[in-house]
């Protein structure tokens, strides 16, 4: 008989879901596949939208949601060499990809077309145990624990990979729009790659931790006009990233970058914003999407927190706790990343 | 006494703007400048925009409009040691820059905030003379005349510049969209660079040109829809050039890429469009706008020109008939390039 | 009883080494691997410097050589679903990768340090049959007979590689020195990127063969001095590909760089040669060895040829013939590339 | 009659050249030149290069030797308009340069083949007034004394450039081949754009310096094997620059590098190194001069220093002292940066 655990399920999307706490049997690995015990696992805003169902695409329910879960092999499936039992791994958004096409074959296979994600087309890790394919979950270092490690596992690589995107260098700055679960770690990582940071938010509080992580000016847009105020301490900014969770303020945001500058949206927010032709064209600026990151911008992503250089601001709920969690992430009040414990 | 000329007057933006033939005097050049005697003065899009007032921008009236012109000096003014009398050039859009700023040192003048451009900031060359600094204006291949040369100063540096932006490869594809002063010419460019092209416009007569020209997929926007098209024929582009001067379709055409893509926008229509936020994240859409060119990019876009490769097509008219041919372009009328005969 | 097949077989790499024609088991694919009926299978220089084991590396003896064979597909291994029975693929020179390294998730996979070699690490496709890794073949377009696109397969994406590690761009010009296998393929991807060609060679019939594949500029290095040829014709040259299979020249060659300019080495002779460190520092030059290519490259290099733009040209003998082609290539005496008919 | 300033003057290099302290006009400016009363002059190992007469390229003699001039200003030439009298500016290397040529037209006029050098071409900065080009200097940020910035003008730029040809980016490592007045500034600009640094030298004291200043790793080369500690330590270095003033070591250095890495030469000793074709090829390895850097590249250099990020380690010696200095400079006695006190 199948052992049994625990997992948070979505059985329905819509605007007012619930996740149940459920007894599931535990999953066997299949070839090219482990058994990952799962002990941390990090709460998305990206579990809210596909609990609302406000993006294009739809999930497979009733789904395990969780992506950002971090824990230890407990089976290896046939056929795999490079993992091996007890090794401390985790499973990311990217869930698998089909390894040959353009994307795959570049490096860039987050961008696969026929990608699988974790907790949206397949089972994701608010559970005891999640099912990952071997060549898709991540080593953890030795020095970080669980806890401290299931952050980076989505809010870390898509903040970090959100500014190799920005093309921005040591030295120039950065305005990173919204000091959430993204943007707390988009500060510190901006930081140890030596590009200097201004940070705005709504919240004082959130602005009084952006300043501790090394952002050297905050700005609150409900007091301050951020274009205004950028292009008066720093001549504008050679690059924003927009952590937002709605679309409201894009369109005046991208007054904030210098000439020749870069907008990157990493945010999925439904809806879209209108973009001022004039301005990007005679400015030169250039605005571009980017999705979580490869396998090697993970790794990277996860190096620069064993070095000490970015730490994420955990708060630590049991798995029993998800619902309420959400609620208040969906209300903002949420600092830094929650993380539910579930062993 | 002042040595008289004719010139093409705009007095004042708006509605309905009239240009005036008028008696000015020839200019004297200042230290650094260069005074031309112009054969031939392409009409572009941006003469209309400046006409009608519909940019933030205001331009400096009563303003000589034009900023193709393609003639020979008459005159060096003072300190000038690098051109000579009779040196054929041309004089394109970016009449200065001020030579200090980052952009100016990193080869990226035609960003700098303090440029001046002509026919907008100053006076331009629908007239039988203008003055230009002598580092920048730019010396004309040999084999080109001047009514070759002169539509390549402003739309052949565009459409070269915006394919560079897109930076899209050898072997890839471009989407043009719109075969008219600009479309036409970004054809040839792409071409030229090994690159497959699609061409769009409403109009059979301009698919037809493009398909003359190397485009190898043509695409009548008003019978069939592009994204579907493009979508099935080369399973998204790696690139889409938009020279409309409209801003209607900007929304949809942005489907037509590919995962990664990039869309190079390059005209200045007024207003705005709507950015689909979800799906420029999720497919890692970049978005560029390119503001004409720098002068290494002019000088290399007449270099493909005097090689064969790229040739304007232009229909030359007398400079009395400037206002009907503004009149006919506004209109779409306008195949190519129309270019003024000024001596 | 197993099917037996016929290959070259090499037992031992030395001053005078044989190949030996043998019987051996057609192999049986393994989980991930085809067979593929091999019928076409180009000779390269590699094959000579693995028979006289003038490499650091040692090849795996006994050893059947070959790394460009093209064929079908008549056995596929547990678990590959990608590709099917009768399939036209190529076998190159990267076998298999490690496909977890910073290189193989990065896609470069052609700098993997854990990499297996086709006709040196494992078996090759100087036979009747080969076994290869279904991850690593490749699709041949329809358009291409087994014989045009053996060649591709290790000189076709060398030569292609190469020229995107030059970083030279559409209207610039590249030096290409040495006009055989991989030269004579360089000069046409290069004319299909737009880039402009001058060949070296010290035969006229080979620069004769590369005014007609497009190079615009030939230079006997036996007659003329190309340092000061190149300097003249066109003030020096953007990047330089080495192709040359000794070392005797590359000193003096870097000569042919204009400023800032990049010398692409691809051969691997044995040996060294001294570079002058004040003309590399004083000019900015760049050197660098370019490796065969990885899958990207290796698809878009017969991307081109299906297009019609890059052919190799080959001359066809009969397997028995291997040992004789092979001293011909050592004397130099072969044009373009030699190519076994194994079927 | 002419005022008189005092200037350490050569009059012919060669095996035992002397440097003459002399009365000699201050010079007078000339169109869009400035006059510079030099406060503090570094000493660069370029000046003995020059004195000995060991380059290719010759001075013009007699010369003022010096190129690390700060001081400020107290005449200006005609049309000069963007300086003003009493500014705190420093003159570098690149003493003027063609600005119309494609180096530089797109910012890297250090390449361009008609500048002209500081203290190599025309006059240098070590006397009490130095003329310079208005448009070369650069301004000297206010929190930076005349010491501090001095060394920044060749040292500081040459470093920060180098860096970033090195093509090595944050989280990654660089190895810093030697300690002195070039690498002790490497590997502090290496630490403010978060790369690790593993530093070489035959010398503890200044190994302990690179410890102090950031390196992670250091290696005396007299007792440890280099190629063998970083290999075992990180695997191989993504980068490595090579600082050092003789070529002996170069050849085997490379073999630190790992696959893909890339090794930027910035010294100018006379004579060369062998390069082993075949590790270069396999590894691809790229080699790369980098010299000095452009005026972007300083305004960035001083920017680091300005900020706290990168301070030159300086000795301060009176200018009659020059030839001492030299002296020991020539010896490898001389820790940091040698800056003579001029004023």
């Amino acid at each position: 008989m199948a052992q049994m655990m625990r997992a948070a399920v979505l059985h329905a999307s819509g605007e007012a879901p619930t996740l149940t706490l459920e007894e599931m049997p535990i999953p066997e690995p299949g070839p090219g596949q482990v058994v990952v015990r799962i002990i941390a696992s990090g709460i998305c805003y990206t579990d809210l939208h596909i609990m609302h169902g406000d993006w294009p695409g739809k999930p497979s329910l009733p789904l395990i949601l969780g992506h950002e879960g971090a824990g230890y092999i407990t089976a290896l499936g046939p056929g795999v060499t490079t993992l091996k039992q007890g090794e401390r791994v985790g499973i990311p958004w990217l869930s698998s990809s089909c390894g040959l096409c353009d994307y795959c074959l570049t490096g860039r296979e987050n961008l696969c077309p026929h990608q699988q994600n974790t907790g949206f087309s397949v089972h994701g890790t608010h559970a005891e145990y999640a099912l990952a394919q071997a060549a898709y979950v991540v080593r953890l270092p030795n020095n970080l624990d669980y806890f401290e490690a299931a952050p980076l596992l989505c809010a870390g690589v898509t903040s970090y990979t959100a500014l190799k995107e920005a093309e921005v260098q040591a030295g120039q700055w950065v305005v990173i729009v919204g000091v959430g679960g993204l943007g707390h770690m988009a500060i510190q990582y901006a930081r140890a790659m030596g590009i200097h940071v201004a940070a705005l938010d709504i919240n004082d509080e959130k602005l009084s931790l952006a300043h501790e992580l090394g952002a050297e000016v905050t700005i609150n847009t409900r007091y301050q006009n951020p274009v205004a105020r950028i292009q008066h301490l720093i001549s504008g900014a050679h690059a924003i990233i927009i952590t937002a969770t709605t679309a409201d303020a894009f369109e005046k945001e991208i007054g904030m970058l210098r000439n020749g500058g870069t907008c990157v949206l990493l945010g999925l927010p439904p809806g879209g914003f209108s973009v001022p032709i004039f301005d990007v064209v005679l400015h030169h600026f250039t605005l571009r999407g980017s999705i979580v990151g490869a396998r090697k911008d993970l790794q990277d992503a996860l190096q620069f927190a064993s070095e000490g250089k970015v730490k994420a601001i955990t708060d630590i709920y049991p798995l029993t706790d998800i619902q309420n969690v959400l609620t208040q992430l969906a209300q903002g009040h949420i600092h830094g990343r929650a993380v539910l414990q579930i062993a």
